[in-house]
């Protein structure tokens, strides 16, 4: 089967958040049996001048979201980032699994030249499909799956790499 | 243009890596400045059982250079894993980008569906080419990346995503 901008789309992302919804629960069942506030694992950062966990979610959801329909020239859905439990997290992370997977190769496919325009904080990025996936979503998404995963990992949850690699 | 194997795997395995070097960069200015020996921070880790920064980028590399090699069907370059500075993690990975650089479309392209044979300590992995690059390498190179980053950015070097991300 030939590499298709929805194969190297929509599976990746489907598997890295799944698995990020994994990693999260570890740290959830890590959190219980310390009898520490999940809060406080929400809100560690690696730093103080990083996002703490919950905002390294929003992140990587928004990320696949956006990318997925900026590929299939439809506006992207909004979300309210208001999440302050594990189990918003886990339910957002299931609705942009869902969004993902209710796309189809023939809405996918073909964007590779299409340009795609971000509107950021810091000013517009323009990318043709192909460089936007490739230099942009899919370093990001791995960039705040790897760094919610080194949280967790940093205060002490017991997991390995392929709790991160998840499962196709 | 559409998305091809040579595409998908070498522009932004090199762009991965030469950021890399530029995040290890600033680590290093950063060490001189607070005179803070490099061996300190090149044996940094996220926590104990994770590895420490010098292995990050071991393994980023690695995996950089198993990609091109196994796609394209030839034997991986070995390395010796013996880096003990900044100046030779430079140069392993200025060897890799210039090894990533010498490949072809040619020899990389319509290999989604060769069979890639891993052998790890834990057991082979099978993959077709394809699921390899985008369910192993892509997540692998950036998990690793990521981490030498988070590592720097723990100790209080001054980071940014887009020192990550790099240029194209």
């Amino acid at each position: 089967m030939s590499i298709t901008m929805y194969h190297a789309t929509v599976p990746g992302l489907v598997r890295a958040l799944n698995a990020l919804s994994s990693v999260l629960k570890k740290g959830e069942a890590h959190a219980t049996e310390r009898n520490i506030a999940p809060e406080v694992l929400l809100h560690t950062r690696i730093t103080p001048d990083m996002f703490p966990l919950i905002r390294q979610v929003q992140i990587a959801t928004d990320m696949a979201k956006g990318a997925v329909a900026r590929l299939a020239g439809v506006d992207p859905i909004r979300l309210d980032d208001n999440e302050t439990t594990f189990a918003e997290l886990y339910a957002r992370i299931d609705k942009v699994v869902s969004l993902l997977e209710s796309f189809t190769p023939e809405q996918i496919d073909g964007s590779e030249d299409r340009d795609i325009l971000l509107k950021m904080r810091t000013g517009e990025m323009h990318f043709k499909g192909q460089d936007y996936l490739l230099g942009f979503v899919l370093p990001n998404v791995y960039f705040h799956c790897t760094t919610a995963y080194a949280i967790l990992r940093g205060v002490g949850v017991v997991l390995g790499k392929s709790d991160f690699i998840g499962k196709p």
